[in-house]
Parts: structure tokens; C-alpha cells; sequence
């Protein structure tokens, strides 16, 4: 039996993303169903009962949701171009990392933008910290896995996509004080499977100024 | 070389107990050292910079942080009684129930006995709702590892030694609601890698008071 692999997908989300990339690096052809996340179809309602979020990997109709888990899951069934090394403590780390990716990165991106005030300052001051320690743990390798891709940096590397509305929204600048970072994104980026996965800024960035405009926020 | 483990911890930590249910399960020796959360030694900032959180394991020198990564860590370096099955859609579930455990039962857990008013009322519902879900995750099972004791048993069963605490200041009752739910604890609590590994309810409860008295809270 073929393989049937489907992917429940809103396109600016940087945890679907991680899916269209490790999808694409594994050379896993998929169908793409992208979800109205104000009108949920019944399939994403189905296939993610308990969060009820994308991305959500539907493959040969077993779903598999939360995307640090699908992504271990393609690693595991999809075994070429492995993304996680196969040593359980360098395995450790790259799990880690990418943990650190949605604890922080996340959570303190989105606050640049959607806080006010100190929070904001806060939240602008310790993202720039966080990607410095990335960049800390990127050190003088290519990639975070070594010399191709690996989990962090397919982890991680969507964010890049949201940088924009960060900086608009945020009034900083993250790129003058994160050049090693800026050009591991680069390096990223010469990936087809990575720049045919992520969207332009530009388009996240009017996706916002539109979403604003519609709840009504300045 | 014989292996040299030590566990960083701190004993009514549920995050900890998960790291010593393992490793009893495994039959794995190790050195327990106790941390004073308010002076971190040395060895555990050095171990852990990014978040300075226990547990950390440390196993032949090097340290591996955020316990459901060190369970998967543990389970992939001594293979002996696994704790995740080896198909990768049964991996991805049991993960899945895993991250749910950290997202709702340890979040909502805390709110039910530190929130107050309609924050409070709202968090033991959805409690109690998550309790369920994972009631009817168990289903007919005796562990959510199936006959033996798995990923999820050992994540998910550290909690209930946290349920006074809860039921005391949440002033509420989970365990006439989910008494599925309290079969399985019971039958966990019969493995000694269990009840040698989680506190007695009485003790996380004092401990709870006492911190009470001497934050100056009622």
C-alpha cells in the first residue's frame, strides 16, 4: 500500500512549518489541507479531539498531533536524512534545544508583539538573550545538527518567518544583534526544503496587519 | 566503566519522582542528591544554565535536563523493560499523553489549589475534565503502557501524591469524580518502583503547609 499522508495546516504557523520541512527534506510527497482556524473542518476536529490545533500529520488516517512529537514521528518511520542523531545523548540535547524553542522562543516572540509597556521591553530584552544562547549553542557548526540539517534547526528555523511582525510590531531590531544567527537562517534558507516551506515575511507580516485591523487593534 | 548516575532532585517534585520510578523500573543505581531550591549548589546551575530546574540526570558526567526528555533518555540507554513501545505511531501516542500530563494536569493542578474565585472553580472543573480524559485514554487497560507499566504511567502517577494538596486548598474532591482514575493509581502504587519513588499524600501536604506558613499566605 502506498503511503497516504495528509497535512492539517494553517500557512503561518511555524510549528507547521517544522512539518512542510522535515516532509520536504524526507522527499515524503503529501496532500496539503489548509484549515480555517475560525471554522474548523470536522476533520481537524477529529483528528485532534484534545487540542483541537494544526498542524495535526494524518498518515495512512492514524493522526499524529503536537508538532515536536510528528516530527519525531517522521524521523522515526521516514528514516533517510535522519534529523535526530542516532546517540542517545546527542539525542537528548537536540530535544532539549528544540524544547527551548517552543518554551522560549515562542512564548517571548509572541510577547514583543502582543504586550505593552515593560512587559514588552521585558519580553523584547529576553528574547534577544535567548537567541544568543542559540546562537551559543550553534557555535561554529553550519547547523545545529552538524553539517546538514537536523531537529533544532528544522525547529527552529520557521520563527525566522515571523521576525518581521516581531520588529514592526515590537519597535526593535533583532537582526544588527544577532548576526550568527541571521546567517544560519541564510544558510537554512539555501535549503529548497526550507525556503519552499516558510513564507516571506513580508506576507506574515500583512496576515497581521489585517488580523489587527479586523478585532480592531490600533 | 561502570556507570556513574546521579540525580539531581528535590523530593515532592513530581518531575523528579518520574526520573526515580524509571530508573528503579530499569534497576538502575544511582546517587540521589537533594537540592535546596532556595541555594542551588553549584553542580546543578553548571548542569542545567538554561532553566537551573531539577531534575537533572547526570549520567557518566553529562547532563540531561527536562524530565520527560531524560525519561525518553533513560529508556534509550538501558533498554531493559521499555518504557515506549517501538512502533512509532504507538511512540507518538504515548508522547502525546505525556506532553498533555505537562500541559493540563501539572498547570491546572497547580491553579486548583493557588488561584482563587472564579479562576479557581474554573481550573478544578477543567481538572477534573482532563482526569476524565485520561480515564477514557486508559480505557480497559491496567496501565496506559498496556499490561505493564509505561511512558505515561510514569509521567502522569508522580501527581497524585500532589491530590491532598489539590483537594485541601482547592476545597474540592477529585476522587469520588474519577474513581477509574484512582483504580489505576492503586494499582501503580503496588510496584515498589512506584511506591518507593512517590511520597505519601500526608507528606507533600505538610510540606505544602508549612511553605504556606513561611510565604505568609492565610
Amino acid at each position: 500500500m502506498a503511503d497516504e499522508v495528509v497535512l492539517l495546516d494553517f500557512w503561518p504557523s511555524p510549528f507547521g512549518m517544522r512539518l512542510r520541512i522535515a516532509l520536504a527534506e524526507k522527499g515524503v510527497k503529501y496532500e496539503y489541507k489548509e484549515e480555517d482556524l475560525r471554522n474548523k473542518s470536522p476533520l481537524l476536529l477529529q483528528s485532534n479531539p484534545v487540542h483541537k490545533k494544526i498542524p495535526v500529520l494524518i498518515h495512512n488516517g492514524k493522526a499524529v498531533c503536537e508538532s515536536v512529537i510528528a516530527l519525531q514521528y517522521i524521523d522515526e518511520v521516514w528514516t533517510n536524512k535522519p534529523l535526530l542523531p542516532s546517540d542517545p545523548y546527542l539525542r537528548s540535547q537536540a530535544k532539549f534545544w528544540a524544547d527551548f524553542v517552543d518554551k522560549k522562543i515562542y512564548d517571548l516572540g509572541r510577547k514583543t508583539w502582543t504586550s505593552k509597556g515593560d512587559d514588552q521591553e521585558a519580553a523584547k530584552k529576553e528574547f534577544i538573550d535567548c537567541v544568543k544562547l542559540l546562537e551559543v549553542e550553534l557555535g561554529d557548526k553550519p547547523f545545529f545538527g552538524g553539517e546538514t540539517l537536523g531537529f533544532v534547526d528544522v525547529a527552529l528555523v520557521p520563527f525566522y518567518s515571523w521576525f518581521s511582525v516581531y520588529e514592526k510590531f515590537g519597535n526593535f531590531s533583532i537582526e544588527p544583534e544577532c548576526p550568527k544567527f541571521i546567517a544560519w537562517v541564510k544558510r537554512c534558507l539555501e535549503k529548497e526544503s526550507v525556503s519552499k516551506s516558510v513564507p516571506d515575511q513580508d506576507k506574515v507580516c500583512d496576515f497581521v496587519v489585517e488580523m489587527r485591523k479586523k478585532l480592531g487593534i490600533e
